[in-house]
């Protein structure tokens, strides 16, 4: 075994990798849960379609792309010498952990990724628009950030001298970007105003929540690549994060409805640990709590921004990920205690130099991203087509699969005596919905005929 | 890194702590899918509320209180000078692994403890009532008992000479005891004895028992501080337990109900794995099988003295977590081989010198915790109101939000033409059960103006 | 500590080890979801079931048999000293971890393939059947295989020289063989040609899914028993076996059906794991790719093959199992890049001479599995009894517990003015369907007495 191997870091990331590739999972549960029935399977979809199809791309190109030699010395992008892994083999090392580690690690980065962006545009897109969309936005929009940030090489590390722990700028901030311009390219849905979203199961929503912080841990803590150094505090800051948003996000709540909502509260969750990914090693604890407050509090307000701009980011994705993402990277210029990097924020200073430099990572990665997350989107709706029709935007569209047992249908209809209702099977529909209105429409008929 | 430091027990201690704070959502499903329809969401937010409000508050003092040097001498609370974990930076040691992962491991325990006191006042709590009897029981209930046992010099380890390997005293039968006190402070529910508990979603239930049992393994064989000495006997001995409970109970229910039911199986697996919670580092593998169906056994009767007593111990927790916290704890003098603590219980040659230390031990943090946990609801109930209205014991109460998609009432409105119905969408209410009346009423109505 | 003790190395199988124990629940809901609603609580108990009895099995006999010393020589069978763990102590290893964990670990495995054979007899099987089955065929049938396969003497491993990383011939092809006996044995349901499966909740069977997936990098990672050599590459060639799959599958199903459906996505997932199951460890990601991408299509014709030859294997266990570890254990014969074993397959220069050994394996393991689980499946019917009552298909018919509330049927009726309808409540039969088809009753009967 090679020199720098170190068996117990290893140990932590082969967990860490798993329980971030658990979180595409709950992200799926979590968005699922939130849409109409007949919305939910697709949402399962678009999610698990990233665990194929970004475990693909990242094993062939995107891995050598995002961490291979950087092209040029610029630090805009790797080269293809590792692609399909070449030369990576048993005893190939980063850090102390085998290489094949790091990489399937990275993966599940770029997996999730991708996934969060289906939030802003649930129930309106077409599955085959969604598979070109992701697979092009992988490469040409989340591989280069990759780079940028996490690659040592990297221009927002080496050059900016920006921080980011565990990957505000790439993830959050990329996924709230890219959200933003998908939502838009894609049009609102017909009842974007009238209608908010009536979560269709919301212990589902939790069951997804669940997994993702259970998965944040591997996340954060995970990035530092070995269990020593900035690992524990990475793990105590999640937590710490996720907490300080769940009181920050229900004050403003109670504050607003009169009321604490469940769907809030899992928000605030997510929201608080959004903001710490970037910061979760470089602050103390008690930064780590301001951190999640503020998060808590900037994007309980921010979900209500789409209604005054008229964009349809429909589960919250640039309210969430893409705001908590900026109050994550930009805190950092204000908590971060040297501890790790050496560098000072102004809270504990370092002055404004660390926090402009944040600043300017933020407005270049965002709007690199969704410039061309716009213009891919474009791309593949004027092409294969992205956006469904209006008409399909209360049914799936594309599949006669229903979500939840239909087989009561059946049995009313056979105790009924037989009455034919092929629409009853037709696809799509929220099942209850279908079979109670056919209940009332049978006996409807039943009333007439006497 | 600091000489002391272990790789590996880091590795295992940080995925132990993620795993057991996967317990309290986990515990949130068990209890969610345990009651009605119109209480899942309260019983989701009663658990969430621990980890956001109990992770602060082990952050600023409780941590330090518990685990910081004993004040006095007497081991009865320890002192504040690592409140907001002052002093703890990332080469601070506890045995092999950092001082900031141990913390977080208690932490952990800490959140669950309280989350689990929900069950036994499940759909009668009020929030408001909840976050300020969880915030003050944790601070002093659940943090002097942890002192008490898990602080190497607190007076139930250290001058009893009681064993407790993973927190049967603090962690079951603490929430045992205050489980029991609280539920007779909050009084029954009105039809406590005419209905008993329907679980409106059993696979929930095993969800949530999955995670839990997951967890289990990260609190008893984390509960080593590393991976070599009694871990793996822990690790084993947890799944023999749940193994020999999933024996015992179904054993009994079916003498008893001629069938067995999930929920009992479910229900058989937690009281297992309680009642190895405190010896699972101390006894053998066949000690942990008849342990755990002792508890098994014993904690299938135990939930029914509720009725006998009429206390509406709603989800069990007096029955599961207090007898089984009891079984497991006092079973140590009897099973424990000596092979960690270097202590023998009674069948293994050690006379009764440990089974009275650990019956001492029990009488003294049960009667501590039902005493002072029956005085803080008291103070909650009558300062804040703890206890809601006996009306809204079929309600939500304080919320507007539906835990399942009540879409399909606006469908079924619309179909038959407009009908308005305000007191549809009114606060809780089983969403199928107010559509199906709804269907029903129409119907009604049309008949008569026929 | 022993000198080849190795604390990172343990962590990792502490943790894979409970990974691997998560995947019987995610099986259980997996199972569950796939099934009508008034089947999943049945589902859930036989999976739990083995969580139980497989436990207590192991640990008195089951890990002695198959890992104790070979009786004779001939690979055939352990022997009985380590009945009860007998001699393992804290300090006794298996390579660099306690044995202890090993014992688990392996327990693991056992449960999970129990376990998986419920799946082909979905809905008509005994309870009291199922468990006398399940413990004489984890003895008679399971243990024997893992002692063939993962015990070093064991005749495939040290005499045929046959590889198998990870279980493709005890878990995966034994379930399949098992599934179709049982399958046979057991006979099909009388709706079987008429009505294909329908899940009453998909949602359930993709959590089942994550969970099963997430255990899996435990399963085959961990079968590596340490953190480094094999096992990056395992765990990596684990996502991308499944991800081969989740392309290959769905190719088949867009081209057969004209639409690509959760349950077909889900499937595939699994029937890539499945088929890496055994190579994992052995060939290099591209093979992995392309052993998942053939295991999915070739999985996803081998489901309808069921109907050809009129063997309800219900919910795949045969088309997934069976025939994803026939081409994962065959594909090494192909794929091996001799990096761990030194052995290469066909593509890599090795020739015929790994690839016989595997098809022998296969048949030898197949043709043992299948035969006495057919005897084995036989004589508990014609004892205890096995298959259901045909009336019972319908219903769960030893229980009177419903899976989800039904609650709503008494409120129904309480608005309906006291209707007495003691069917309504009878043991089983579809919640919702009962309760709409009461409605319906009740208010035909009104119309018959104007």
């Amino acid at each position: 075994m090679p020199s720098a191997f170190n068996s117990g870091d290893t140990a932590w990331l082969m967990a860490s990798t798993a329980m971030v590739l658990l979180m595409t999972p709950g992200l799926a549960f979590f968005y699922g849960g939130m849409v109409k029935t007949q919305h939910v399977l697709v949402m399962l979809k678009m999610s698990f379609a990233c665990l194929a199809v970004v475990t693909v791309l990242w094993l062939t190109v995107g891995y050598s792309l995002a961490f291979s030699g950087d092209v040029g010395g610029a630090g805009l992008i790797g080269n293809l010498d590792q692609a399909f892994l070449n030369g990576i083999g048993p005893t190939t090392m980063h850090g102390s952990i085998p290489t094949i580690v790091f990489s399937c690690f990275q993966m599940a980065f770029a997996i999730i990724t991708v996934a969060l962006i289906s939030g802003s545009i649930a129930g309106r897109a077409t599955m085959r628009g969604w598979l070109v969309f992701g697979s092009l936005w992988a490469l040409v929009v989340y591989v280069p950030l990759a780079h940028w940030v996490f690659a040592t090489d990297g221009w927002v590390v080496a050059k900016l001298g920006a921080l980011d722990f565990a990957g505000g700028l790439p993830v959050e901030l990329n996924s709230g970007a890219a959200g933003l311009a998908v939502a838009i390219a894609l049009r609102k849905r017909q009842d974007f105003e009238r209608r908010p979203i009536q979560p269709h199961n919301l212990p589902l929503v939790v069951i997804g929540l669940a997994l993702l912080w259970f998965g944040w841990f591997g996340f954060n803590a995970g990035s530092a690549l070995q269990d020593v150094g900035a690992a524990p505090a990475a793990f105590l800051n999640t937590q710490l994060a996720a907490a300080g948003a769940m009181v920050g996000w229900p004050l403003i709540e109670k504050w607003r409805l009169g009321h604490v909502e469940m769907l809030g509260v899992a928000s605030a969750a997510v929201a608080g640990m959004v903001a710490i990914t970037p910061s979760c090693g470089e602050v103390a604890p008690v930064g780590a709590l301001a951190i999640g407050f503020s998060a808590g509090v900037v994007c309980c307000f921010a979900i209500n921004l789409k209604y005054k701009i008229g964009v349809d980011d429909t589960l919250d994705v640039v309210g969430v990920h893409g705001w908590g993402g900026i109050v994550g990277t930009l805190s950092i210029g204000l908590f971060a205690t040297a501890q790790i990097s050496g560098k000072k924020g102004l809270f504990y200073g370092g002055g404004v130099d660390l926090l402009w430099r944040q600043a300017v990572a933020v407005l270049a990665c965002g709007t690199f991203s969704f410039t061309v997350t716009w213009l891919i989107a474009k791309l593949v709706d004027s092409t294969v087509g992205f956006r469904t029709e209006e008409s399909y935007e209360d049914v799936p569209g594309e599949e006669e699969e229903l979500a939840y047992d239909n087989e009561t249908i059946d049995r009313i209809r056979e105790r009924l005596g037989g009455v034919k209702e092929p629409s009853l099977t037709a696809p799509g529909g929220s099942d209850d919905a279908a079979l109670l209105g056919q209940v009332v429409k049978i006996l409807e008929q039943r009333e007439r005929e006497k």
